[in-house]
C-alpha cells in the first residue's frame, strides 16, 4: 500500500477506459478502480448510432471495443468501491472497501445514474417490471404491454428498441412535445404499436409480484394502462456524492472543471458524464478523458 | 443559391465529418464544404492508437470510416473552396469559387496545417524528397536514408513507420530530450536503423533534381547527412486566414471559443484543430463539433 501511484482513475465507462488508454500510452504508474463492471452508462444503450466510425453499435459492443482497446494497452484495474476520500495538498488518498491507495493525481470518471420517478410502485417492482435499461431488460417483454417515461433521446430510442419486441408501447411524456433527436422521431412514425401520452405523468406502479399497470395523470384525467413493463428514462443524476463538499459543484451535483478538466482542486481531474458540460456522450467522456490525462502529463 | 441552410460547415476533417453525421441526425438543412477530399490531418497519420475502439488504426482507414458513417447518414458535401466570408448578424455568406451560400450558423472545421522549417531548399525540393507526410509518402524510400525533422508525437511515428521502410533515419530535434509520448520513445529503441541528432536544427536541405544532403547545425558544428528524403515533423498551424481580424483568436492565429464552440459572433461556431484548445486529436475534433451542433440545435 505504500506506492504512491501517478495517477488514479475513479470509474470505469467510456472516459475512464479512454483514460487507461492514454495512461498507459503516457507510461503512468495508475491505477483503476471500477465498483461493478467497465462500460458505464453506455451499455444501458440499445444503440449508439453517433460515436463517429462505429455506426449502430450497441453499448455493450461499443463498450467491450473500448475495453480490449484498454487491455491492449496493458490495463491496471481492481474491482473496488470507493468509501471516502482525503484530497490532500499533494498526495491523495482513495479509501475503499478493500484498503487505501495513494495517488498524485485524481480523476474523477464516476459518470452518472437514472434518475428516478419517486412515484409509489418504483423501487417496489424495481427488477421485477421496472427497468431503467431498455436494452438490457427489454427481451423479457415479448409480445407484452410495455411504457416509456420521458421524452428524450434515450426514451425514444428505448421506445423503437421496445417496439420491435414488444405488443404495445405506450410513451408517457410531461411536456407537449418530444425533446428528443428529429432523426429518432421520424423513426418513431413507422411502428403502427407505439402510442403515445403527451402532457401526461405517470402517478402510480401497481400490481401484485409482478408490474400489472400503471396510474397516469393525462390532461383528460387520470387513466390506468395495463402494463408488464415500465420503462423508465427521464435522464441522469451525477455520481458525485463523494465529493459534494470537497469540489466545487454545479447545481444538481455536477462537478465544475477549467478546459483541461481540472476541478477546484489541483491534482484533481473530472471528466465525462459526471462534469459540468454541455454534452453527455460516449464521444464527448473520451474526449474529456484524454484531455485531462494530457493535462495531467504536462503539469 | 437563394436557399438559406440552417449551417454550413467549412472542411472535412474529422470534425467536419462529426459534424455532418450529426446534422444530419438532427434533420438540419446543411452543406459541408470541402476543398480537397475528406479527412484532414488525420489522413497523414501512418497510425492513430489513441481513438478509442478502434486501435492501431491508420489515418486513411480512420478518416474512410468517419466517411462511411457520415454518408450512411445522408451527407450534403460539396467540393469547393472559401474565398470570403461575411458574417452578418443572422444570415451568413460564404463566398466560394463556385457561387455563394447563405446559412444561419456557420460552422468552422478547417483544421491545421503542417509548418514549415522556413530553410533553403524546403520549398524547391517539396515533393522530390521533401514531405510532410510519412505515411503518404514513405514507401518511395524503400532501402534509402531519410531525415525526419522534430520531437513530438508525429516526428517519433513518422521515425518509427520509415524505420521498417528505409536504410536509415536520422532523427533532428533542437532540444535535448523528446517531447514525444513515452510509449512511441520505447517503440523507437527497438530499431537498430534509426539515429539520433539531438539539440541541433536543419540549415539547408541540397540536392540537383532531387534531395540528396542536409546540413545541420550540431553542438560539435555543422554537419552534412546524405539523404535521399526528408520528413518535415514540427507542428502545425491553423487554417484560419480568412478568420483573422473576424473572429476573436488566440497568438497564433486559434481561434477562440467557448465550451459550447461559439465564437466570438453570434451564429459561428469552430471545432477541432482550428481552435484555441488544449489537445488536437481525432477524437477531441469530433468531441467539439458533437458540441457545436448540439449547441447549434439548442439555440
Amino acid at each position: 500500500m505504500s506506492e504512491i501511484y501517478d495517477l488514479i482513475i475513479l470509474g470505469g465507462g467510456p472516459a475512464g477506459m479512454t483514460a487507461s488508454i492514454y495512461a498507459s500510452r503516457a507510461g503512468l504508474s495508475y491505477l483503476m478502480i471500477e465498483r461493478a463492471y467497465p462500460g458505464g452508462q453506455a451499455v444501458y444503450s440499445a444503440e449508439i448510432d453517433n460515436y463517429p466510425g462505429l455506426p449502430g453499435i450497441t453499448g455493450t459492443e461499443l463498450a467491450d471495443r473500448f475495453a480490449k482497446h484498454a487491455e491492449r494497452m496493458g490495463t491496471h484495474w481492481i474491482t473496488d468501491e470507493v468509501t471516502d476520500l482525503d484530497l490532500g495538498e499533494t498526495v491523495k488518498t482513495v479509501h475503499t472497501i478493500a484498503g487505501e491507495y495513494k495517488t498524485l493525481n485524481l480523476l474523477i470518471c464516476t459518470g452518472a445514474s437514472p434518475r428516478r420517478l419517486g412515484i409509489p410502485g418504483e423501487e417496489e417492482f424495481s427488477g421485477r417490471g421496472v427497468s431503467c435499461c431498455a436494452a438490457c431488460d427489454g427481451a423479457f417483454f415479448k409480445d407484452k404491454d410495455t411504457a416509456v417515461i420521458g421524452g428524450g433521446d434515450t426514451a425514444l430510442a428505448d421506445a423503437i428498441y421496445l417496439a420491435g419486441i414488444c405488443r404495445t408501447v405506450t410513451v408517457i411524456h410531461r411536456r407537449e412535445v418530444f425533446r428528443g433527436n428529429p432523426s429518432l422521431q421520424n423513426r418513431l412514425e413507422g411502428f403502427s404499436n407505439i402510442r403515445y401520452l403527451m402532457s401526461s405523468e405517470p402517478l402510480s406502479i401497481d400490481g401484485r409480484e409482478q408490474v400489472e399497470s400503471l396510474q397516469v395523470q393525462t390532461p383528460e384525467g387520470i387513466v390506468t394502462i395495463p402494463v408488464d413493463g415500465v420503462f423508465i428514462a427521464i435522464g441522469v443524476l451525477p455520481n458525485s456524492r463523494l465529493f459534494i463538499g470537497k469540489l466545487d459543484t454545479a447545481p444538481g451535483g455536477w462537478i465544475l472543471t477549467d478546459r483541461h478538466m481540472r476541478t477546484s482542486i489541483a491534482g484533481v481531474y473530472a471528466a465525462g458524464d459526471v462534469r459540468d458540460t454541455p454534452l453527455r456522450q460516449v464521444l464527448t467522456a473520451a474526449a474529456d478523458a484524454a484531455v485531462a490525462v494530457e493535462a495531467i502529463i504536462s503539469t
